[in-house]
């Protein structure tokens, strides 16, 4: 194995290591020495790729923006489905990336800055939605740092009331609830017809990623 | 002060620590000793108000349904929004109150089931849908369970996201282009145009109410 490679899948143990035990304990009582144990890594390998717990948990937390590209949707507005489709499909299947959100709302985590997350994803949604603004998608009056914002909270709140009523299962119909209300709110009539609430389109999507992915990496072993 | 008085102060004081002490150390961590130390109350007080921490955390939970009743509205949707409008206030306002939807929205607390607040506030909202579609002002087509169980979702992200960007400054407008969003997609329009949406809404209606409150009083008081 090349040595970057062997440095890439280490951090990533250390990063699963780090969710593992920031979920079970919460980031306030989690220790550097319990995710060394858990990752299986020394301590010197850890200390190169992350300098403090702090570290540790900002890493955790950029990993629910680093999925994969969605392919580009003639109507905009549907890539804003898109992307809160694949992330509840994400956080019912990567245990990474629930531990990341989890991490997001650890009301506990008191030395932490937690509102990355927030940020990032209200600053997609702002972009998405201003070029479906310049195609003519949405009414007017529509204040788009409010709705790229209110998408943002809600899926927060959304993905917690699933969990503890339903540990994810009901995630995508609330999802779907969601995107549904919104969307009748901000779009035009003709893009409103057009768009595709499906349930089940989140695991579509990833299904259909992870078969680009399969056949890019088979390519590149010929 | 009679002895009901004094029984319903002394349980009082004693969610008033459990609420501080919960919203410190998180459910898991608290104990009963520091919530003893806190309250400054005989543990047989603690003992015969509430037998365990989670009868402790339930009390603590209970109290975000507990506030006064609102005023009817001649728009039944209108009360919709102010009971939101009032939590958003009393989240500001009332630490009783915030510790109770923190420990809601604690992950860490897996021995308590926090299901609760969200299937009381699911069946407030679907209370009073039912009203509103049974006076017309409901959108064919409207799913109530889907509608009602979006609210409390959505308000339980928006409130987290609000503490964590802006310490609860910006909760009310927050809730407000909630409320624009989610009532532009579900009454007719003759309602629509009716709704008072103003941010300053649920400090208002809580300051009337005060004052009925305090009106009452002086009256008995005579």
């Amino acid at each position: 194995m090349a040595k970057q490679d062997r440095a890439i899948r280490t951090r990533r143990a250390i990063l699963e290591a780090a969710a593992i035990v920031f979920e079970k304990q919460g980031f306030q009582a989690a220790t550097i020495t319990d995710i060394l144990k858990m990752a299986g890594v020394t301590k010197g390998a850890l200390y190169f790729h992350f300098q403090s717990k702090e570290a540790l948990a900002h890493g955790v937390l950029n990993e629910q923006g680093s999925g994969p590209s969605l392919p580009p949707q003639p109507v905009k507005l549907q890539e804003l489905i898109d992307s809160g489709s694949v992330l509840a499909h994400r956080l019912r299947t990567d245990h990474l990336v629930r531990a990341s959100i989890r991490l997001t709302l650890d009301q506990q985590a008191t030395g932490l800055d937690r509102s990355g997350p927030f940020r990032h994803w209200s600053e997609v949604n702002v972009e998405v939605l201003t070029l479906a603004q310049q195609r003519g998608e949405l009414m007017p009056n529509v204040v788009i740092s409010d709705t790229a914002e209110l998408y943002v909270g809600a899926f927060a709140g959304l993905q917690m009331m699933s969990q503890t009523l339903s540990d994810y299962q009901d995630l995508s119909h609330r999802h779907s609830v969601l995107q549904r209300h919104v969307m009748s709110s901000i779009a035009v009539p003709s893009v409103l017809a057009a768009l595709d609430f499906s349930e089940d389109r989140g695991a579509r999507l990833t299904a259909e990623l992870e078969t680009v992915a399969d056949a890019e990496c088979a390519a590149a072993a010929v």
